[in-house]
């Protein structure tokens, strides 16, 4: 009996036929931007069509079926209600806005939980709420195997604690943070938990109720494969009624007297009024191929190929992976014992082969405790395949 | 001698040539969104078809010139530096960046000043303000026309105020403020002075030198025919110094040392990582044709068509006009005699004829300070006809 997590070849040669850039690069950089298949892009552009032909808001009418199929197919994916998304410009004004929420119900002293392998922006959001408010950040250790050490976070937990505030899937290589164990922690002590899934949605099972967040963001470009310019906000009921947002506008909220307003119902008072509605429909579309695949079975695959590229390439091509935790995703970091990460993905493009740096600058507490210079990332994704595989481990060995 | 500011009719029959919905639709909502110009719907498309072939970032480096010269374009319309230009993911983003920095200096007890006519986003963020940080909000009086009065302005204020944040046009009917008179008396005072000019952007002449405004957000959806999901921030090199950002990310700042970051320079600490790259191509593309075309032309225009639709509609289609101000937009706002402003406007979408509706959720001081119920709009831009014009009277004759 075949196993049914496993993507067969045939449904690889087909995800790369309805990918237009598939034959034409070697695409190892999905955890930059994925590569868009082809219903996403004609999604997109038929919409933008539509509306030089009829107008922005009259197009944005005749599709509202598609728009909202965005926040039913989000909903579908994280298993939650769509009342509880928020469909945002990127991953960042979707961070911004919870992390932003709690933090105006926060006082001086009061302390926010991170992990080692933060990403920069949030990182940089934490250092601004300290220096603005008087916050305090705490940083997790991480456990002998580079995951946030569930014991350390349980010890850290004191009166003090009112965020904790996590990238799942950290920029620069292999770490999948358990954010289901994390979430248990939270809830047992009611602290308000925010996931950073920019790298995980579309790469990974993501269920919300399992995880137990009460806000996690993401964008749209990455493994989602949707357009950029799109990304959503998970909030759940409850933390959409206990963190306002830190902004406001007339979609957000209704101005219902001279001195009075009251805000949107749900994940929409988190929204805004202007939207890229092209990129919202794109978005739904991509996040509707993730449900008819599957996300286990993408899980699986990009797994499995992402773990051939670190065994590979340490074995045949010489240079050394730098990957952290047990679980792994499917982005692969190293360095060349010759040539800088910026000379290997200048050359391997010159090849037709995507990849992408990470640099101190991206994550630096993990960086410097790693003490890692810049190096190379190359993401993989389920559309990718063995021979691509051979091909860059070839590439790079040759370099 | 031929008028140089007058646009001839062969110009506007190859605008109307290359606007694909112009032969359509008998587009009058131009304040909603704009019909965009074939080139601009081309070069998103065309940067889409380019992320899908070759990669999101990948795409954004082939196309670095491009995206360079959205900030260049807007410069070159609004007569600032480059570096003075953020663009941005839509106007209400842009407005956000620009208030919240602002208030983030500002102290309980210290005042908001605005106008009867502000936009209800506008508001919503001084009514949150005044609610979470004890701001005041003084509303100047408008003068006789319907102007902001620029004698109750300076006599309002003292040595509490710290803002004045003014829409330059209105969501409902006619009116243009005074934008470079406030300017005057807000640098006289060294007050702080924001300028929404979502509805100014693409349909008048707007030089930030003359007006003396710190910051200026618009939208590249309405009047300058750009796509949905993009904007801009005007911030003045003094006023970004003056006034950090709300939020911060890895674009807007460096992660330096584990305790410390750097602002970017300039209006970039207002923008953040994420990009709808091809939206921001669209949207210079969509400020050089007014460059080409010529503000100032372009204002006479919209001028003389709305002021020709305002004179028939009363004349002879039997409706109320309800626009206030000296100087007028194309914005042309009215009542029916039996019918409300939504079976109007559904009426009319019927025919394919676009407008919208005003309502007092969008601007609730001034609707009922005269009384107003909901009103149709019908907005105008240089690519209309006084053909359409005719049509559109007479379809608002016959219902």
């Amino acid at each position: 009996m075949p196993d049914l997590l496993t993507i067969t070849d045939q449904e690889v040669d087909r995800f790369r036929r309805e990918t237009p850039g598939a034959g034409k690069v070697l695409h190892f950089n999905n955890a930059g931007a994925g590569l868009m298949p082809r219903r996403v892009l004609d999604a997109v552009k038929a919409h933008l069509d539509l509306e030089a032909e009829t107008g922005g808001y009259e197009a944005a009418a005749t599709a509202r079926p598609k728009l909202e199929r965005a926040y039913s197919a989000i909903a579908g994916y994280l298993n939650c209600d769509p009342s509880e998304v928020a469909v945002m410009e990127n991953a960042t004004a979707a961070w911004n806005q919870a992390f932003f929420a709690v933090l105006g119900t926060m006082k001086a002293g009061e302390t926010i939980l991170t992990a080692e392998a933060e990403y920069a922006s949030n990182y940089l959001s934490y250092l601004m709420a300290r220096e603005r408010y008087g916050i305090e950040i705490e940083v997790v250790p991480s456990d002998g195997d580079g995951e946030l050490d569930l014991d350390a976070l349980e010890r850290l937990i004191d009166g003090s604690v009112r965020l904790i505030a996590v990238t799942h899937i950290p920029t620069n290589g292999g770490l999948v943070n358990p954010a289901e164990e994390i979430g248990r922690i939270a809830r047992r002590h009611g602290i308000a938990y925010l996931l950073d899934a920019c790298q995980s949605a579309g790469q990974r099972e993501l269920d919300v109720r399992k995880i137990g967040c009460d806000f996690l963001s993401a964008t749209g470009r990455k493994y989602l494969r949707g357009p950029r310019g799109t990304g959503f906000l998970y909030a759940g009921k409850a933390a959409a009624e206990r963190f306002p947002p830190p902004v406001i506008d007339l979609h957000a909220a209704r101005w219902d007297g001279r001195d009075h307003y009251n805000w949107a119902e749900g994940a929409a008072r988190y929204e805004n009024w202007e939207n890229y509605e092209a990129g919202k429909i794109g978005l739904g579309v991509a996040v509707d191929l993730v449900l008819e695949i599957g996300a286990a079975r993408i899980e699986k695959r990009v797994e499995a190929l992402a773990g051939s590229l670190r065994e590979r390439l340490e074995a045949e091509a010489g240079v050394a992976v730098h990957d952290i935790g047990r679980t792994r995703s499917g982005i692969c970091t190293f360095t060349h014992p010759r040539l800088d990460a910026t000379a290997v993905k200048t050359a391997l493009g010159g090849q037709g082969i995507n990849v992408s740096t990470s640099t101190v600058y991206s994550t630096r507490i993990d960086m410097e405790k790693r003490g890692l210079p810049d190096l190379v990332r190359a993401s993989v994704h389920y559309y990718n395949t063995e021979n691509e595989v051979d091909r860059f481990v070839e590439a790079v060995a040759r370099l």
